[in-house]
């Protein structure tokens, strides 16, 4: 494939102009059309003047454009709105990557509980595969529909992935996964409680009755277990933009002293994108910021029977879009972190 | 008591700064005295400029200066400052505040372990009473030393004293606390690790492996359960400046549907520094911001096993100086709250 | 007068909890009512935490409340919502102490060009005093509409009246005024441009073209200068909630070496809320944050023909809710400190 | 030339990490060494993990090392380094690109008075070419010893240009240039000053009697101006870590009404890096962070006579390390924007 063509459906919000950047630098994308049914018309770099100099594109009317010569459509759009649509762009031909919620959830009941909506489109969920390729990257090879992750969700399950896959570790009962995130979390819709003034010098939990996240997550890792696996998730609203930081707390069943350094070098030996850091460094937000790696670290404080892992990634590129270029990379059959090979903003 | 004649030992840091701004408008205080080896001569309202026009004080030399008339000495001096001057200033007859943790481990040997030097005054640590009010008001009446608990420590014994206190209700053994605090909680330093180009628009964890406050907190929750709790506790690095959440995990050992909102109600109804917030609301830091409130929620997600109890305070104030001031009332017989009944900045 | 009974007609912005908390901490203050259409039956405390254990009101209805016990009447409300309902108030004996532009301008076409709307009252607008009390403290004592100045305006009056009090100083017609303020000056209106995401990690100019402050600017200048005056405005938005930095820039005509410092010395010898601090400091946001204070600096870079100025005020206190508390002090005869004498939070 | 053989002296601090993080993602550029007396032998990717998978270098020390295969030096060292050493490089037959200020200031009586040091090296003083590639690109495309501007006096020059370059629109003696930094520019040195404590939630001038940037500006202009011109320069610190706003205003002569946007628009309308806002807009920090743009926007307040220019840039990159590349790119004949056209992170 020399160029890929690509349109993004509702490309105002952050995801979207994550793509754009990312997309911007990337040697095979071609954005030949972005949606927005508020903005359409007006330049998309007169919405977001990073983009002045990259981009000529304004933003379309999302009814209108011709998706004949399109190969990849992204949705960045909220929940809800993907399930609706896309039926008919996978009938032109083009192949999905959906970034919202819509498609990540196997159990269409669990999915409208949670999402307190009905599912417009159940029939197209049992095809949709999940987008984290460290987890399942054969099957994104070849889908036509796939559900990127949501952000929480990826650091945990990359946090997690190498004590799971070998049954009999950890007490799957009874993990702790404490997350911090960016504001860019929660989207750009005018909103009092996400105001500079609102959250600017705090911080604070969120959701702790019960987030959205917890049924992805809980699946994602009972799918890398194969057995059941319960958790308990506390998302604390960070201020900084970017950034997610999972702290995760998991009771040790074998009691032997594990060389658990070893263990998650080993099982992310070939992974481009999951740097396992050396023992005795914690990883921080910014050392990821605007790239597509999460960073990784794992101690048994004391010795004890607890261990800790941290997982860093930037909520909107490994959490988001970055993670929909990487899946689209291997889709298209190109290298896998194509256009993806960022170094992060530091300081 | 008319007035508290107070000198303060160590004042150039930020728990110096805080005793001078509470002590400021506190109507029975009256500092005479302000020590800094560095600083002396130069008026206070020169080194921190928010007390020009309250303060006409110089710092001292701290070999100066007459205890003769001083009722009360805080030391905010770094760890192992205290120990070595505390005898006489007590033996002239004043009654000593540290808000270092030179005093707050009765087991020498580990003290000595976790602090890396030699203990210079040992025969004093079984005198030195621990100053969290909430946990031993009677104690703190007549104490001549009194040790300030850490700030970590207040946010997370505040936090499990009520579940603690009552026997059976948790599995003392697999405690997890997530801390997050402020960059004022690293001092006055000049380190790179501090810089604000180091700790901006980042976060991170840091002391995975064991942190100083682990064996004061482990001893304090020993206390109030009258048996040896274990905590696995990890603090993180916020891009703010005040304040410490405590997100705090436990397994609930009887599953019946107890009413942990009404237990923690009731464990605080009387006490005037700690909130416990209404079914349904979190803390953020910003709302207990230059006060000496602790705001405490409880939650049980989805009725499962584990309760997850989050507390905020600010660390210089209720973690360190505000709570001096606490202590200093009620050594001197002054309602708890005198000078302390301050509204938090918001926002 | 033993106390003042308070009504605040629009509380839930941040001028009203900033009245709120600083009427908390006034020992003869008593706010007997506060109102908001929108969160009518709400406690303040439900919406502000921080006031939880200082206040048991609720909000009420604006057209309910018997007004015949109060003393004073704040109106923290929006532009152009005074002018309707002042009248009325006025009428049935209360003294009205208004936060908004509504009064603040003489010329009735210059506030109607500006504001963008017809000005209701008209009429009482000759009567209404403008509550600088560095300026005009006689006027104030006496005033029944009082017209609170803007935060820039307070700041940039503040910072040029030495000057401009004596005449031939500086040229009147070239002054620069370069403003910053905190993101709170937006008010909290849900509004995409003032997100976390928006304002956070960044800086910039905005109203380049003309601001709603520069005819009350204008207007102050020239009632100090008594000739007219001419200023070049510009404001930016900064990423902290709450502090305005005025530099300011004038042209010397008398190319003499005057004492600038000795002159803004004496200028403000007498005035508790403005502090000029020694040659060579230069004031900085935390300084005063949370109180009443202005604190100026005086320059003169290279003995050359420019003169600098800076100052800087807490925007939600000096630059609002506090100076309308120093107002409602010298209107009732109380020391002008009196609930104000507050340290700022360092840091 | 196919590959750029680089070595990087002194590359420890912030210029040092942004140097590293642009070449990694340039596509001739082959980084061969890189210098630090402190921290020799430790990989830089252990100093700066956001480089980790990008470099398998280790810092040298800087008396090793063979710069007989190296084509272009850097110098990311402290002002007083570069100037004993230069000579000794280019001797080996290396070009070198200094980013201190060692080299920028014609008059070394200047120099020594601003920078309290005695010069090393007057006699490579005049070979030193000022490396502003918008001014003087020609000069640059040769040149053996190149002279990186510094922060301030990028955003300065580039902001003043269009109006200088043609005699008579403006006085070229009154000009006020007001600009605001993030902490990045006061380095990476341990100090109290800037701690994240100190920083934080601030805003403040510094340096208002005279910063070291006012001769370098005054000299830059003069040269553009081909006549003295001189200057009123602020500068203050903002709390974020990258990027430099200047204000600029300046008396306009010509009082007839020029259109200065198209003005400002043909002046700039070949450069790559410079983009001149349409009417109307305000460049923020954000929309260049990262990245090797200066944004400019031009005003006229109500018709006055004073002009105000807004100018951004990041003082990382267009200010340091991004125009060093860009002048190492034209002095190997390479396209200007060669691996610097990169997209601001946003938000």
């Amino acid at each position: 494939m020399n160029v890929i063509n690509i349109a993004i459906i509702g490309g105002t919000g952050y995801t979207g102009v994550e793509l754009l950047r990312l997309l911007a630098q990337h040697p095979k994308a071609r954005v030949q059309a972005i949606s927005s049914r508020a903005e359409a018309g007006r330049p998309v770099a007169d919405l977001y003047p990073n983009l002045r100099g990259h981009y000529d594109l304004k933003f379309s009317h999302p009814d209108e454009g011709d998706f004949g010569r399109i190969d990849i459509v992204f949705f960045a759009t909220p929940h809800g709105v993907a399930q609706s649509t896309v039926k008919s762009v996978l009938d032109k031909g083009a192949r999905v990557i959906d970034l919202s919620a819509d498609f990540r959830i196997r159990d269409i009941e669990t999915w409208e509980t949670w999402y307190a909506q009905d599912h417009q489109c159940p029939e197209l969920v049992p095809e949709a595969v999940y987008g984290l390729p460290e987890v399942n990257r054969d099957e994104i090879k070849s889908a036509k529909l796939l559900a990127c992750p949501g952000c929480y969700p990826t650091s945990i399950q990359l946090g997690l992935k190498p004590l799971l896959e070998i049954g009999g570790l950890i007490n799957t009962q009874t993990i702790v996964a404490n997350s911090a995130s960016g504001a860019t979390g929660a989207g750009r819709q005018a909103n009092v409680d996400t105001l500079f003034t609102e959250v600017g010098d705090s911080f604070k939990p969120y959701a702790v009755g019960g987030h959205r996240h917890l049924p992805e997550i809980e699946q994602g890792l009972s799918d890398i277990a194969q057995s059941n696996v319960s958790l308990t998730f506390v998302p604390h609203l960070l201020p900084v933009n970017r950034g997610i930081l999972s702290t995760i707390y998991v009771d040790l069943l074998d009691h032997s002293p594990t060389d658990f350094q070893a263990l998650y070098e080993k099982a992310f030996e070939n992974e481009y994108f999951v740097d396992v850091l050396p023992a005795g460094c914690q990883p921080s937000l910014r050392s990821v910021r605007g790239t597509n790696f999460c960073r990784i670290s794992v101690v048994r404080p004391q010795g004890r029977d607890k261990l800790v892992i941290t997982a860093v990634e930037d909520n909107l590129t490994k959490g988001a879009s970055g993670q929909a270029i990487q899946n689209m990379n291997i889709m298209c059959g190109l290298d896998e972190y194509l256009g993806l090979n960022l170094v992060a903003l530091m300081p």
